[in-house]
């Protein structure tokens, strides 16, 4: 077996970071959402980019399959080794490698997480923005293209990354882009790899781009008589050029949840969350002028967060919304999705949703990075009731196919992984042939992460 | 002969559209620079994808080069057709086809230029940002990745190009990216797209992203004793979040050139052109917040433009630079190269820069977007002395090494083209032979611009 063949070989190499233990299978053979568990044959832990080339060298020359691996936090089922072989671990592979705040850009490895970074950034005055809510690897946020709430002014990690050190599946190491802001040379590697979920190469260092802490920061929320009335806000605040950091869009049924869980006393309506960033006087003047626009279009309760208490818990009920609802609806397993449409097709394309999801008896709150035109939905499916499961990907599909009708993408944030490589034709049409073109040229013997992203082959 | 035949069998098809004058092929066959003409053998005129497709499935069947062609303002040759053949020209598909202002995007014709394109968005207070100097089209903007003046606040054409339409050397029609602001699914083709100077295939629609016209403009130039002091002023700029539409260095030969051109009176000292856009007050605040800045670098000698005739000079002056360079030295012929570097080392890269030139005895202004560490110098070559351009070409080339001994780019916004495709293997290393494999997927028979970006096959 090339796969036995392959761990036989990695081994003495290896020693302990080659670890075939049950818990080790286990734990990586999980997710975050609702797949069932498949599990590897072996997780490998490399040091350095050399010893990633070595492991790609054997698994390519023997057929192995090879699966990345940051924290286990994608919800799409990414990392998952649906034909099993070796999965690599990137967390002894998680320092913060520099920092140069005069170029406002630093060199991570890919076992570094977001919040570990922000964490060695803090004396800087400098930080990485792209936040996806769990506290990923930036090798694992790279390589699934992740966005957050703070995407509408500092872009995702497409625009975040500015460099990448890949080893290929024949274990040559390339290097993409450079230090420098922008260049015309040569095709965009950098971005070819970024979203490519570990089926082009495995990624061993990234170049990220820092952004200045501000000085001042104001958040506030409030509440809306209908989903219509919020999107208008948005679009006319992003068209004022009112430079929102956040603006979060939240259900009346997650305002239920934030009541019952925390006493918020929200309004039972459909919120916008929004924070401003700047000077003292640029973020007063931010505020005044979103408000005039909110309330001409039927805003009210609103509530400030200047204190930096009040700001983080209205943020982090927002931000660990995924563990609230866990705690919310105990023993519930969820199916988590999101689409992304043209912000002016936003608010037919929530409210459709929302009834679709209120028609099924299945709870699922909607929250959406509405200056994006993303939303999730997150359906909270019972287990002990049979059709649950199947009720909720029905919802979850109908919402695929809504956002592609209204021309927008079934994936805003969370990727294709297991659960949306059914649409990746239907959204991209010939070009996703060129894909799987592309990925023959990169992988011919498709060990990388194979069965996601591209069209069978096998 | 291929070509012939390919002219043979395309003719009927195309009539009066397929062009074989001498004046239709000598204006195909030049550029802006200093590149030797090479006439292509028949120019085509399209009025449609399909009418690509059909050119492109007959040149791939009968092996013949097709090269796309803008509005030649490449400044790298780019659209030269080294190997003859036909030179498919966009100035027919040139119309606006769509704009969503609440989506803040539109739909545009490859053949359409920027200042067309902008001229018809006056009345919808948007406006397309990207502005590399010459009026370009938006096709040949996208196909060479440009930047220029604004890109430092609105990015390049990387950031602002969110979908295209393609047509492959097959003649497939593939369409990439979508018109939802964020996407994760699948591999990011409109940036593979992107910069590869039509190479992997012909843009035959994008879809662009717009920004709201600014309520205030306010711009600004002052003096500095040194280059250090000016990007010392730039960093600290940056890293404030200061958010600077424009911020320009030129040196202290051009501020020589604009005095002797229109009386401006500039000292003859290095200088920073500085434009603010937002809302009267946030303007005033970050004026007064730049100036500080400046100062405490040695800045002096400050003129504001608030009126917008004063500032539509000030711009000119800057951004017909090239057009000035032309009447200032009558009869030279210029090489214009530009390179990026990481900006902590722009200050001496530039400095290093200028010694070489003035060393060498022949006028090289520089200019340089300053926020990105882009800057350009611009050679005047005389041709009645038979050693300028050799001199001209090796001051370019260690201009060239150096950014890339300073962790730069060959080239921030010019592109490869002819003039920098012999340092494409030491920038990019192995991962040249990667393009080189995706260019070989993607046109297998090498007709798409043979000769330029990835390593030479035949």
């Amino acid at each position: 077996m090339s796969i036995e063949q392959t761990i036989a070989e990695l081994s003495p190499f290896l020693g302990d970071r080659l670890a075939q233990s049950k818990s080790e299978l286990e734990h990586h053979g999980q997710s975050e959402s609702y797949f069932p568990a498949t599990l590897p044959d072996a997780v490998a832990y490399p040091e350095s980019a050399a010893e990633v080339s070595r492991i790609l060298q054997t698994c390519n020359r023997l057929g192995c399959p090879v699966t990345g691996w940051g924290a286990g936090t994608s919800l799409e089922g990414h990392a998952l080794a649906v034909r099993g072989g070796i999965v690599v671990d990137f967390s002894r592979m998680n320092r913060l490698l520099a920092v140069n705040a005069e170029d406002m850009d630093c060199v991570v490895q890919p076992g570094m997480t977001r919040e570990a970074l922000n964490t060695e950034l803090r004396a800087t005055g400098l930080f990485f923005p792209v936040d996806p809510g769990a506290n990923a690897t930036l090798g694992g946020m790279a390589a699934t293209r992740a966005s957050g709430t703070t995407t509408v002014r500092y872009g995702s990690m497409r625009d975040n990354v500015t460099g990448l050190e890949v080893v290929l599946a024949d274990g040559r190491i390339v290097r993409t882009g450079s230090r420098a802001r922008k260049s015309a040379s040569g095709y965009d590697l950098t971005r070819l790899f970024v979203g490519s979920e570990g089926t082009l190469g495995l990624i061993t260092e990234l170049t990220l781009r820092l952004h200045g802490q501000p000085e001042a920061t104001r958040a506030a929320v409030c509440a809306f008589d209908s989903m219509a009335g919020a999107v208008e806000t948005v679009i006319e605040t992003v068209q004022t050029g009112i430079p929102v950091a956040r603006i979060e869009f939240v259900d009346q049924t997650v305002a239920q949840i934030f009541n019952a869980r925390s006493n918020a006393g929200f309004p039972e309506k459909p919120h916008l969350l929004v924070e401003f960033r700047g000077t003292d006087a640029s973020v007063a003047e931010d505020t005044a002028r979103f408000a005039e626009i909110a309330a001409s279009h039927g805003a009210e309760g609103f509530r400030w967060a200047e204190r930096t208490e009040e700001r983080t818990a209205l943020w982090e009920m927002r931000h660990n919304f995924a563990y609230t609802l866990k705690a919310h609806y105990p023993g519930r397993r969820f199916v988590f999705t999101d689409v992304c449409v043209p912000i002016s097709r936003l608010a037919e394309t929530v409210e459709e949703t929302r009834a679709d999801i209120e028609a099924s008896g299945i709870p699922g709150p909607i929250v959406g990075h509405v200056g994006d035109g993303n939303f999730h939905s997150s359906l909270a499916v019972d287990e002990t009731n049979p059709d649950d499961m199947r009720v909720a990907k029905e919802l979850a599909h109908r919402m695929a196919e809504r956002a592609l009708r209204y021309g927008g993408t079934v994936t805003g944030e969370h990727g294709i992984g297991l659960g949306k490589l059914a649409y990746m034709e239907e959204e991209h049409g010939a070009a996703w042939a060129v894909m799987g073109d592309i990925k023959r040229t990169f992988d011919p013997k498709n060990i990388l992460n194979p069965g996601k992203l591209v069209p069978p082959t096998d």
